[in-house]
């Protein structure tokens, strides 16, 4: 006989099966009961300074478990993780949203209790336009299968879900008679026929391409088809880029990587060797602006075979209904060509890097030194802007190592993002690239890294302001006020600070750093105003000709 | 003949004219052209930290010129807003949200441009949830109406509004053509039989009365009625109490105040004061559960006239139709009885505090210090909690100096809103009251305060976490991982820091800010986690029954 769980009980253990270790979140009145309970449970509560910070942070943690969970209060917490959701959802990031709400018996007529916007459904409708599924815990009958119903659509769709969750039925028990799993569900089957018409036709486009290229995107991880993929490397011995979006998503030190693909932000060298395949197999793909370079990519496509979570295209015409990993089975499975030798990785080569005295530290410089120095327990998050273009071209040494918002692209999700990275994965060490901008939004989440005895290496680009924008119009309005950065380890009573300008400084600071597992180090890298990576600078070109 | 203005410079034109002088805001690419036009404007921009310190700097600016602006660019900013524009809503604060977006030729089938949630229609339909007007100036020709159209909706709801704002529309020339104003509006007739029905009633009651009350709301400053009712009080001799998100509404230091009356959080002479008349008429005050001690207000509908912007209520039935202004007016200008001249006004005694040594400083008595030491010149701001609850008694020396979200109570709303407060009001020196857990939140926006040359009076009153909440249900999840807050102004390189425990620091802290023009002042106030304020202590009893 099972015991009789609360709702609570109920949503916490379905959490706890699912993979979920900790739940990044603030707590609020309409919030307290689900509070207590998860703090009395076996998951770890990580209070953040702000939502924003607990949205971003379960963000990053459910892009490395594969389901991030942020707990809130009604409205004024809910409402702040509009944004960092909306994240999740554009780039498939599987976050759980659970808000606190107002009892159902307070909410009658139009009781106005704080908290409240328009009427008790806002926040709902909000998070229709930004979730994949919704629920409201309001009935301990129906309750453990809508709590199953959003978990299997955040896992089967890798979007955001939401769930609201009024104070008042937080403690109502589970009767026994209740429904508490999914019944199966009809699947789609899939057409078997369609899958072979169309495995036959890449098959043909692929063996008769003297140099095809595949091209590896962020949906080969959130499905889970790194193996499959691999498989079909080996197998084929194909040689691969991938997208920004899709960067780590397998070994880059795999024979065959070409490096990072982004149109015009790309190296030369990865741009020749993508775009001068007549074969371009993109599995997993998002053909975002960012991923093209602003849409610079020059692919034809006459040459090109497209497979997405749930679309498949070959040059010009669709076979709907297809699915990436039915795609990559059944063409992995095909007769395919097998290639001479796989050349060796486009990171294999090793680099070294010697720092010139006292010559001011550059952008470029930067990741010179962090392409030298950076080991396999270092899991790089990168902020919008250079810090995510400068990092492109780093070797990453395993797989998911590298995580960034490459599409929706909202500053400031890096340093929380690394709360949960490092909570996800304590056995990575997380290096934080972020500019100064993006640190005045969300640099004092640092806090909670030190609250919960987390070591992130922080690394901020001081370029004195939004500098991703100054080449497309610039104004005091990319300006930003000076910060003595080295004096938020004052402020948070933790971690040591490394202020520097040039290089020998820089590197010195980059190896204490990474000597001292003890401590957050944060690192105020101060650059010139004007100095952009060459990839930034060839972006911005195309950008500016669109503001 | 009428210049040509691109569109962009229309909006500006009717932002000026509608009084607004200062824009709140991040740009972001989809919003450069945007701000470069209000750079070169008279409008005066306002780089905040994050997007969403614009939202509440934007918020507290509204309060008091009328109407607020927060510019910001799609998606990752404007998504930010939601929280602080849902609390404009809830509250009454005509913001305007003018949001980038992608250009119109950009928007084609699903192009996937960075930003992007589900599509492009994502954004537009979340603000349709927290606003009251919306627009797209998307056309030169109807732009200029649609920016008339959503201004005139914000200024008479008092509600905020939504603009957005493609960016390949921005340097589009309005056409001679182009329909620039409103047509007049059919106005709503309104029912001088029923608002005569209504006011003699009203009369019949309050002139029955032994001592009756009135009692002051927020919307009476919202719709600029302070005039009215100060005439209202001069002629009837009616005595007066505010609600909490009335507090200032009118002078507290009139003859007749009582003082702030929120059911049981209200000190015990204006409670009796007002629960003890016969005769309650509330104007323009907003019924909600903070306004009301979280419903323990003890008022007898029998006894009441209730008058609100959109709707009047006598005992226990409705006048539709009826709005605030029409009846505060006919309601003047009936036969009322004249009372007796009006007692002193519950603040007239002025008070003194001399501080204990070395005794530990305690909310009790920073409140007594403030009471005894305020000037005119002080604009109090309190974030939600006992720095909102220990101020109700505060006495506030003109109209309108006193700001806070009484009613949607969002953490971190203060340290950003004095920001606009000051901005709004160049005369007043704001003082921040903020706890430690809402510091944490927003109050590296003492950044923005350093940039452009503010000299608010910060106060954080520090008791190790969310102190509200303690006493309703408590464990770790309210504690808060603690700042060496002084530090801060290290960080931003700027102000006076002071770190108080007793009460002779405190009040030599207060002193040295308050007399010391040219700084920042940031008053790190270190309380017992377990000092609550009485009336804190009196509301959480009641909150903690809801839990």
């Amino acid at each position: 006989m099972k015991d009789t769980l609360s709702i609570s009980k109920w949503l916490i253990r379905a959490l706890q099966d699912a993979g979920v270790q900790h739940v990044f979140g603030i707590p609020g009145d309409y919030a307290l009961g689900l509070f207590r309970d998860l703090e009395a449970s076996s998951l770890k509560l990580v209070n953040t300074c702000d939502e924003q910070g607990a949205g971003f942070a379960a963000d990053a943690y459910a892009r490395v478990r594969g389901l991030g969970v942020a707990a809130i209060t009604y409205g004024v917490g809910g409402l702040k993780l509009v944004n960092s959701t909306a994240q999740a959802y554009a780039e498939r990031s599987p976050v759980i949203v659970v808000s606190g709400a107002p009892g159902v018996g307070e909410m009658h007529g139009d009781a106005l209790l704080h908290h409240k916007v328009r009427d008790f459904g806002t926040q709902m409708r909000v998070f229709r336009e930004v979730t994949a599924a919704q629920c409201v815990l309001d009935d301990p009958t129906t309750a453990p299968r809508e709590i199953a119903r959003v978990l299997a659509v955040a896992k089967d769709s890798q979007r955001p879900v939401y769930v609201e969750f009024p104070r008042d039925c937080v403690d109502l028990p589970v009767p026994p008679h209740a429904a508490t799993g999914l019944e199966p569900r009809p699947q789609a089957e899939i057409d078997s026929a369609a899958l072979n018409e169309a495995v036959d036709e890449a098959v043909a486009m692929v063996n008769a391409a003297d140099n095809p290229c595949l091209l590896l995107g962020v949906e080969v991880h959130r499905f889970g088809l790194q193996d499959e993929v691999v498989k079909l490397i080996a197998k084929s011995r194909i040689r691969f880029a991938t997208t920004i979006m899709g960067k780590s998503v397998i070994n880059e030190e795999l024979p065959g990587f070409v490096g990072v693909y982004a149109g015009s932000l790309s190296n030369e060298m990865t741009r020749s060797a993508v775009e001068q395949s007549d074969c371009v197999i993109s599995l997993g793909a998002m053909m975002t602006d960012l991923n093209t370079g602003i849409f610079t990519a020059d692919l034809e496509l006459s040459n090109m075979v497209q497979a997405q979570a749930e679309t498949l295209r070959i040059r010009r015409h669709h076979y709907p209904g297809i699915d990436l990993k039915s795609f990559i089975d059944a063409f992995t499975d095909a007769s395919l060509r097998r290639r001479p030798a796989l050349p060796a990785s486009y990171h294999a080569g090793g680099a070294a890097f010697t720092p010139d005295g006292d010559r001011s530290i550059s952008i470029e410089r930067v990741f010179e030194c962090l392409e030298a120095r950076l080991t396999e327990e270092v899991a790089v998050i990168a902020d919008p802007g250079d810090a995510l273009f400068g990092a492109i071209d780093l070797t990453i040494h395993s797989r998911t190592e590298f995580i960034a918002c490459a599409y929706y692209a909202s500053l400031g999700f890096a340093v929380p993002g690394a709360i949960g990275l490092q909570m996800a994965q304590p056995n990575w060490r997380p290096l934080v690239l972020v500019g100064d901008g993006a640190f005045q939004m969300t640099g004092v989440e640092l806090t909670t890294a030190a609250r919960y005895g987390l070591n992130p290496i922080v690394m901020v680009l001081d370029n004195c302001g939004y500098g991703t924008e100054r080449p497309m119009l610039d104004g005091e309005f990319n300006d930003v006020h000076g910060w003595n950065i080295s004096a938020l380890t004052d402020l948070i009573q933790s971690g040591r600070a490394f202020d520097v300008e040039d290089e020998a400084a820089f590197e010195q600071a980059l190896e204490t750093a990474l000597s001292d597992r003890d401590h957050i180090a944060l690192i105020h890298v101060r650059l010139a105003p004007d100095d952009f990576s060459p990839a930034l600078k060839r972006l911005t070109g195309n950008l500016k000709q669109r503001v």
